[in-house]
């Protein structure tokens, strides 16, 4: 992990870019911080880091102001990582059927979600290995929104994650609920009510699903972008009870 | 009203017991308030106040702890108040049917909730007439958890409970529905998602039809009398944004 640019956030968090091989990132900690801080890998949807960036920030002050680092890398395929032809197309595809009004069938959801579950989630987890090793980082870790497919990965394969907030936000292959009834950590579930590009039985099905013994679903009401200030306040309060 | 008891709880809530007519109910404030409290009514199942009082007081110190006075006031057919024939014939019709594993139709839901929902919201609007004449009771006021159906009337009637937490935990008659598509205060609706005696579907289904443009929907793992603890304080913060 090479470190890139440095600033000072003006309500001292540290806003550190880095590369971790061709893959960029930010690491966002807390200046004040005495002790290693407990980690939160913040997801997004594979729309660039540049454009996600006012949210992240956001998401990267918040976790701070209660003692917490956060980071992110870019996702495969997007931002100023080389293009992937077959993600695009699996896009394309995607909004040619909803545009069209045609059913979204399994095989369109898999070709879009499956390959990019099996190349990002090893990504994160090198990410992962580099950000452990910094003296300012510690533990435990919790993984924060984003493609909800790769959360549900994490959560099962990687051992270090000790709680997640999952955003109910994005289409889930069959294939994933398998996983989710392997999941057995701690799980705090967003789902906007009338999330346009989303299917709401689902995701409902899909908290019913996760196989961990504590779990909870805050659904609020509004679309894909409309997630209350008080929703983030409350995903704060569960990592503050499980990361702590 | 007229208070029959007093006593001071050790972490400075004044708790007082009174009556209002044949209506017993019991009110506690904060001690150390400076200005008049908003006041949280606190709803509770029809299974009298001395059996629920252990739960219902230790709503009443956390809400105290946030500087919310809370009351409570016994439901018709309850605890020391006359037997009601009529609910006590309608609950064991809906026992019977319930242990015979017949379905539970709307007749026998009808037959015990909407009379208990007819007598009991202008008992609650008399208490809070005598409540808010208190010069330690200001408002604004909020309505918290029992039997969802008289939450949900009281929210349609009575323009002086700004904010509701209600319990979707017990059966909701049909016609109830349209009612919860006036309600337009704040909503902050708990489930429990393996509630033995609820229809979760139901539950969500009436959730939906909520008419109000702020309401969330926290769902927890486990059964009716399984809410967590940081539930509670989730129904606290909601109260702290909307009755501060």
């Amino acid at each position: 992990m090479q470190f890139t640019s440095e600033q000072c956030l003006d309500d001292g968090v540290l806003e550190r870019e880095f590369t971790l091989g061709e893959i960029p990132g930010i690491l966002w900690t807390p200046e004040s911080a005495s002790a290693p801080a407990p980690l939160i890998l913040l997801g997004h949807p594979p729309l660039g880091l540049r454009k996600m960036y006012p949210r992240l920030v956001d998401r990267a002050r918040h976790s701070a102001a209660e003692g917490f680092a956060t980071a992110t890398i870019e996702l495969p395929g997007s931002g100023d990582r080389p293009r992937w032809p077959a993600l695009d197309q699996a896009r394309a595809d995607l909004r040619r059927a909803m545009a069209a009004g045609e059913p979204v069938d399994d095989e369109l959801i898999n070709a879009l979600v499956l390959p990019l579950v099996e190349k990002a989630v090893p990504e994160w987890q090198a990410a992962l290995d580099s950000l452990l090793s910094l003296p300012e980082i510690g533990g435990p870790v919790g993984y924060s929104g984003g493609v909800i497919s790769i959360g549900i990965r994490l959560a099962v394969v990687e051992p270090r994650v000790s709680a997640a907030v999952l955003f109910a936000g994005s289409l889930v292959p069959r294939a994933m609920f398998e996983e989710a009834r392997q999941v057995t950590i701690p799980l705090h579930v967003l789902l906007q009510w009338d999330d346009e590009g989303n299917d709401r039985q689902a995701a409902l099905d899909l908290f019913d699903a996760f196989g961990t013994r504590e779990k909870t679903l805050h659904a609020n009401l509004g679309g894909h972008t409309g997630v209350p200030e008080f929703a983030g306040d409350a995903a704060n309060q569960f990592f503050i009870r499980h990361l702590r």
